[in-house]
């Protein structure tokens, strides 16, 4: 399928990516949002889960936020995932320290999650 | 394989055993340790890395490195491990607010996740 | 390893070759075949596994079962299988709005997934 | 965490709950939607996202709907909702032929996603 | 689903069950066989898959192969084939230490592979 | 992240580097250890638990450890750590037969696998 830009995009879907931009002061929105917009029910309730998630004011900082989202998407490999959290993550204010901090718990809870089961511990 | 107690342990072992103990200031050691006990080496390996990276003194809160644990091991869908990292993150103050909002993100990272691969979105 | 055409086959690889051709009504096998071919005995039992499960005349109808497959190959990042059964998807019926349904419930039951995992939810 | 009955719950809950009892037309609902019940906003989100791509008036039958969630779900080893969409599935016409049918399908694009990686099959 | 006893069997099915029978040397056939036979058609194309994959006669030793059968099992979080093929590993002459030195290279693939992932790292 | 050349790499590195080349006598480590040698921590932990689990000495022959180290990184989807281990494990004596039995192994684990969960079949 086809991304569906500004210019082609219903009424509806320009809605969104107003908001979307706004909500990020970006230009543009990137291109998971124009793949998106073939769905543009799905669009609505991805966006509006993601601005409420991912959002402050919440407990945790943004920036930790986004290393919990790359942490998973490095888990699930799903490559253009990690690399556009990984510059949301930086924009909030995540260092190369913090990064790869997270990538060796990422590796470690990989190599004792697999352990536990090797092993099949029972629950403590 | 069965898990191995301190009583039955090696001498190496024991030594790993009392290093978890005070590093934990705990009485004993989980039931994780018991098992891999059964092989020495990694153990060792195993122990030294954990002891490194989920310790304090590096750019992440103690706390925030249990929540990233925890939402590799939910992604994995280990149950020991995701119990038994929960039980660490509060014991380091995460508290229910922080688990939900964890939860929320990993739930949400799984969904984009198969959305940008299955509309194979190309990187920005 | 290199993919085996027709021409370098053996008789046994040729007359899989040749069913998998008269099967689905093409001029040649695709990529996946030719690879297998190193291994004649997977190839027979693969084949023969696919002619059966995905074929007509069965419960469910045959752009259904492209679907399904489709979304497992998905949710198992295999790019190939995910290109390969969506042309079948589309070749035998599915349109684009079957396929972007398919994408909601691969990415919702993923969220759910992981919900239900985090939460430990217990059988109802 | 414990589960939210409507009891306990506040308005916001309650009206959710409401709603997913009337569109089920269920006397309760299930546990996922209580512990789910412990984060509000995302039982919003989820439960809103849900009852647009799993309701009818779509391109895909309900019943076949609930069995790619169910295929999801079998994939990721997600008890809890393997058994509550094999229950949604059968309740919307899904027979024991169309989930074996399902089942053979799902391990079969298991069996070839890896063939195709470990052979490193490029597309066609 | 039920499982499926010799008794309440068709011919078709009690041919291949006497098959696993007389070619493993055992009593009964395991619970794994019981559920497949509800789909005669995969019960026969599993059957002989596995005969032929997993049979002595090839390059690779026969307790080797059940090693491999359980670390994909481990890896995949599936309990069942984990106990059933360790089991068989055991009979085919694996002992505990291949099958901790087995557990350590799984654990560890899955530190590297997570890392691999997170650094991004070119192939060479 | 960019990967870390022996001239640029601090006195640490360098010396984990200098054991892996003449480890593997080899003139220079790969992209994985350069990529990795941004955390020298983990740098450390990784090689010293890979030269002692992939090591000879053991009760597994080290083609056999590459094979089952292959078979986890297919099953992982992870392209580098498949196709740098495929090479070990041939530098290790492991021929294409060896492989495609693996390959064969892996695939149809993965296929019983999702059947074992699919029929939620019980331990014998």
């Amino acid at each position: 399928m086809k991304p569906i830009d500004y210019e082609n995009a219903g009424e509806d879907v320009r809605a969104i990516f107003d908001d979307i931009k706004s909500t990020r002061n970006a230009p543009d929105v990137s291109n998971f949002w124009k793949y998106l917009a073939n769905d543009p029910s799905m669009l609505n309730h991805v966006w509006s889960t993601m601005k409420d998630v991912m959002g402050s004011g919440g407990h945790l900082d943004p920036a930790i936020k986004e290393l919990i989202y790359v942490a998973v998407s490095t888990n699930n490999s799903c490559d253009y995932c990690q690399v556009s959290h990984t510059a949301a993550a930086r924009a909030k204010g995540a260092t190369d320290e913090m990064l790869q901090e997270m990538f060796a718990i990422v590796s470690l809870a990989n190599m004792t999650n697999r352990l536990a089961i090797a092993y099949r511990v029972p629950l403590d």
